[in-house]
C-alpha cells in the first residue's frame, strides 16, 4: 500500500526528508535549523541513549553536567579547536530584554550587555578542562571518566533532520588520565563501545578507522571513527573519539604531581555520539514503505491488531480478551507491544501504517483465529506474513524478533561488502565511484594535497584509515609516490 | 567525627553552601550562575530523573524534545507570559565570531547578527504552542500529553547552588486538551505525581496547594503547588502545576475542530519541577555530619568496609572474599552497593567520608566477624550501630533500607507538623514568624494589597491556599475584612 513516499530509488534524499516527516520522528522547527524531535523519534532516542548509558557506566563511566555556556575567551585558548569552532557559534551577547519604547513587543536592552561574550557549548572540552584544574591535583585524583548528555549547538548553514542540524543532542565523554597510553586505550576502548552498539543495538555494521589529519577534531592529536555505509552507498560518520594528547591540559593549565611528586600535564581523550544516528538508522534499514526499525530499538516491537467485525460484539470482545492476554504474556518475556482497538479505521490502513512507523512484527487476529487457535504474524523486515499457533506466542515473537535483528544486521552487511571495491588506478577509482559508489579502497600517499585534489576532482574524502586494514604495498593511485596508507574513499553525508 | 562543617544551627545557609561543595555534589562554574553538576550529584538526579520519568510514562506521558532557542517575538505574544520572563533572558543576537584584527582571541562577527534575536528558552510554552499549532486540527488530535526533559536559563543575580541557579535542568510537562475540565485535571493529577513523588522517593513531606494570583505562573489561569518545609522552617517551593486555560492556545492562534465540526482554541497545562528538589533534599533530611539521602536516592545505599589488619594477608583476603560474596548477595536484591577496600585510608576516615555522602547503611566486617559469622551495620538517620547476623544480610539489609525510608519520612513529617501554627491575629503572627517560624496557617481576605503588605512588613509570602484546607471563617488577620481563605504564610527559598 502506498504512503505517498517518493520511492528511494527516484530520490533518496527526498525519500528520506519525507520520511523522517511522514513517520512522525522529527520536523523542522520555526528556528532556523532547529528540530523539533517529535515523540516516535524521541523514543527511539531514548531507546539509544538507555542501550549507551548502560555500556558507558559498565565501562567504569559516571554522568555528570557542565555549563550551557562558554566564555568567548575559553575558545580561543585552544588554537585549533578555536579556528574549528568559532565560525559556527551562537553567542551571548546580552542578558535581558525590556519593552520596546514604540510599545510593540519586546527589544534587546542596550543596559544589559555582557562584558564577555557567552558561546553556547558547540562541545564542551573547554568548560570541562577548565572545571578539571580544580579537580585534579595527583594522580591519585585520574582517570577522571566522565560523559555528558546535552545539547550543543553548531551553526550549521545547510541542515537537515537529524543529520545535520544547528542545535543537536548528543553525549560526549571527556576523560583525563595520568599517562599517554591510557588516554590513548580509553580512546579506543570508547570506539570499540559504538562499534559495538551499532552492529548489535542499531544492526549496522561500521568500519571502525583512523581520520586523517585534514579530518581530525579540532585540538585532537588523533581522531578515531566508526563509519557506516548507507543504502544510497554513502559514508556517514557515526562516531569519533579523540586522543587530545595534553593540548587541553595545556590550555587550561591542568598538572597532576605523579607518584614521585613530578608535575606533568594530564592526557585526555573525548569522545561522542549524536542524535545523527537517528539518521543513520533510518537510512541503513528503511524502505519505500517506511521506516524498518531493529526490534532492539522499536519504541513498539509488536502491535497486535484485532480483526473486528461489524455488529458481531459478542465476537468482537473475545478478539479484545485474547488481544490483552497476549499482550501480558508478550510483556511477560520484555517485549513492548501495543494493541490497536481503534474501530474507526480498515485494517488494511492500519496495516500500511504501522509499516511505515517500522514495527518490527504485527499480529492480526480474527474471527477464524479464535475458532483455529491460531494467530497471523507479518514481520517488517521481509514482509512476509504466517499463519502461526497462538501456543507459545510470546516466545514465538521473542524468537522472531531476535531473527529480524539478524537479519538485518546480515542484509546491511552484505550490502557494505558488496559495495566495497579495492581500486588500483585513479581512473578505476573514478569510474568506480561514478557508476557504483560505496567504499572504495585505494592507496594513498599519506600527503594533505593529494587528499585534497582527489575531493576536489570527485567529491570523495577519505573516510578513514581502516584499523584492521593490512600493510599497504605499492604506489598511491593519485600521485604515483609510495603509498603509505589503504584508505577508504566515499562521498559522505 | 568533625567535617569542617558549618554547624546547622550557626549558619543554616552556610552549612548548606559547604555541604553541596565538601559531599561532591556540585559547585560554581566560571560562567556566572551556572552550576556544575558533580557526578554524586548528577548520580542522584538520575534517580530523581528515573523515577519522575517513570511516573509521567505510566500517567501515558510521551517524551519529545523542541528547541532551545525561542525567536524574541514569541515571547510577546502572551502578555503576562512576556512580562514574567523577558527580564531575565539571555539573548543570542550573533552567529559567529572572528579572529580579532589584533590577533588577540577572537570577536563577536558584527557582519553576523541574526534577523531576530533568540532567547535561550527560560520556559517552553511559547515554541512548544508555535508547535501544537501544526499538530493539532480536531479532536482526534487531542489530548497532547508530552514532556521535555532540558535545560533552560534565566538570568537570575543571586544565584545558589541547586536552588536558584541561572541555568537549570527541569522536565517542563506541556499538555493540550479539548476541554477546560480535562486541562484541570490534568494539572491536579500532575501535581498528586510530584506529590507522591516527593513523599515516596524524596521521604519529604508536602502541602499541596494553590498560588495566590500574585504568584502565579506568567500566563496562567491557576497555578498549583506542593511547598515543603527545610529544617529551618522556611518554605521551599519544589513544583508547579500550571492551568493555563487557552492563553497560549489563543496567543498561537490553536484551534481544533470538535465532534460538530466547531472550532474552539484548545486548553492547556504546564507543570515541571527541577534540579531545584535537590536543594530541597538537602535541605530536608542533612545533619550536621553531612548528607542524609533517602534510600530510593542513594547512589549507593551501603558501603562494605573490610577492616583490614597489618601483616595479615591471609585474613585480609578472607575479609576480601567475604565482602564480594555479600555484595553479591546485596546486588541479587537490587541494593546499591560498594565496596571500599582502599587500604591507604584509616577505617575512622572512610566512616565520616560516607557519613558526608549520605550512604544510607555501611557494613564494616572484622577479623572477629569472621569467626562470628556477624557484621557490624550503622545506620546514616540515626547512627545507631548493631552487630547483626551475617545470615541474610541482603534481607537485612533490605528492611533497614525500607525501615529508613519510612524513618526519615516520619521525621521530616514531624517537623513539619511541629512547626506549623495557626495564628488568629497579625500581632500573634509576627510573634510566632520572628520565634518560630516555619508554616502559619492564618486568614486572608483575598486581596493583593493585604498580601502585599504583609510581605514587605515581615517577609513572609503565602505559600498557598492548602486545597485540603476547610472552609474558612473569620476575619482576615490583617484587614480585619472577611477572609476568603485560610492560607500558609512562610519564610521561602
Amino acid at each position: 500500500m502506498s504512503k505517498g513516499l517518493t520511492k528511494r530509488e527516484d530520490d533518496y534524499s527526498q525519500w528520506y526528508n519525507e520520511l523522517v516527516l511522514k513517520s512522525g520522528l522529527a520536523e523542522h522547527s520555526d528556528v532556523r535549523g532547529c528540530m523539533v524531535i517529535k515523540p516516535y523519534g524521541f523514543a527511539i532516542w531514548e531507546l539509544m541513549k538507555e542501550a549507551l548509558d548502560k555500556r558507558f557506566k559498565e565501562t567504569g563511566h559516571v554522568n555528570a553536567y557542565f555549563p550551557l555556556f562558554i566564555p568567548k575567551s575559553y575558545l580561543s585558548k585552544e588554537a585549533a579547536h578555536v579556528e574549528g569552532f568559532a565560525k559556527e557559534c551562537a553567542v551571548v551577547t546580552h542578558y535581558r530584554l525590556k519593552n520596546s519604547p514604540d510599545g510593540q513587543g519586546v527589544i534587546v536592552d542596550p543596559e544589559a550587555k555582557l562584558e564577555e561574550e557567552l558561546v553556547v557549548r558547540p562541545t564542551s572540552e573547554t568548560i570541562i578542562w577548565n572545571t578539571y584544574r580544580n579537580w585534579i591535583q595527583s594522580y591519585r585524583d585520574l582517570p577522571i571518566l566522565v560523559n555528558q548528555w546535552a545539547n550543543v549547538v553548531r551553526w550549521e548553514i545547510r541542515t537537515r533532520l537529524f543529520l545535520r542540524t544547528a542545535e543537536f543532542l548528543w553525549q560526549e565523554g571527556h576523560t583525563a588520565h595520568a599517562t599517554r597510553q591510557e588516554a590513548i586505550e580509553e580512546s579506543e576502548k570508547m570506539l570499540g563501545v559504538y562499534a559495538e552498539f551499532a552492529e548489535n543495538i542499531m544492526a549496522m555494521p561500521v568500519i571502525k578507522g583512523i581520520k586523517t589529519p585534514n579530518e581530525r577534531f579540532a585540538g585532537a592529536l588523533e581522531t578515531y571513527c566508526i563509519e557506516a555505509m548507507m543504502q544510497d552507498g554513502k559514508a556517514l560518520q557515526a562516531g569519533t573519539s579523540h586522543f587530545l594528547g595534553q593540548n587541553f591540559a595545556k590550555a587550561f593549565d591542568v598538572k597532576f604531581a605523579d607518584k614521585d611528586g613530578q608535575e606533568e600535564y594530564v592526557w585526555a581523550s573525548s569522545w561522542g555520539v549524536s542524535t545523527r544516528l537517528m539518521g543513520a538508522l533510518i537510512m541503513t534499514h528503511s524502505d519505500d514503505e517506511g521506516l524498518v526499525l531493529p526490534p532492539k530499538l522499536a519504541p513498539y516491537q509488536t502491535v497486535i491488531i484485532p480483526f473486528f467485525l461489524k455488529n458481531k460484539p459478542e465476537i468482537n470482545e473475545q478478539l479484545m480478551n485474547l488481544a490483552k492476554t497476549m499482550a501480558d504474556e508478550l510483556r511477560g518475556l520484555g517485549i513492548r507491544v501495543a494493541i490497536d482497538d481503534d474501530e474507526t479505521k480498515r485494517p488494511g490502513f492500519k496495516f500500511a501504517e504501522y509499516e511505515l512507523k517500522g514495527y518490527p512484527t504485527r499480529i492480526v487476529i480474527g474471527p477464524r483465529d479464535l475458532e483455529n487457535g491460531t494467530v497471523e504474524v507479518a514481520r517488517r523486515d521481509t514482509k512476509e506474513k504466517k499463519t502461526l499457533s497462538r501456543e507459545g506466542i510470546a516466545q514465538t515473537i521473542q524468537d522472531l524478533l531476535n531473527e529480524i535483528g539478524e537479519n538485518m544486521m546480515n542484509k546491511a552487511l552484505k550490502h557494505q561488502e558488496d559495495n566495497t571495491r579495492s581500486v588500483g588506478s585513479y581512473d578505476e577509482f573514478k569510474t568506480v565511484l561514478e557508476n557504483e559508489g560505496g567504499f572504495i579502497l585505494a592507496n594513498w600517499d599519506g600527503s594533505s594535497e593529494t587528499e585534497e585534489s582527489i575531493k576536489e576532482e570527485t567529491g570523495a574524502t577519505i573516510r578513514c584509515i581502516p584499523l584492521d586494514e593490512k600493510e599497504v604495498t605499492g604506489p598511491c593511485m593519485y600521485s604515483g609516490k609510495e603509498a603509505k596508507y589503504r584508505v577508504i574513499f566515499a562521498k559522505a553525508y
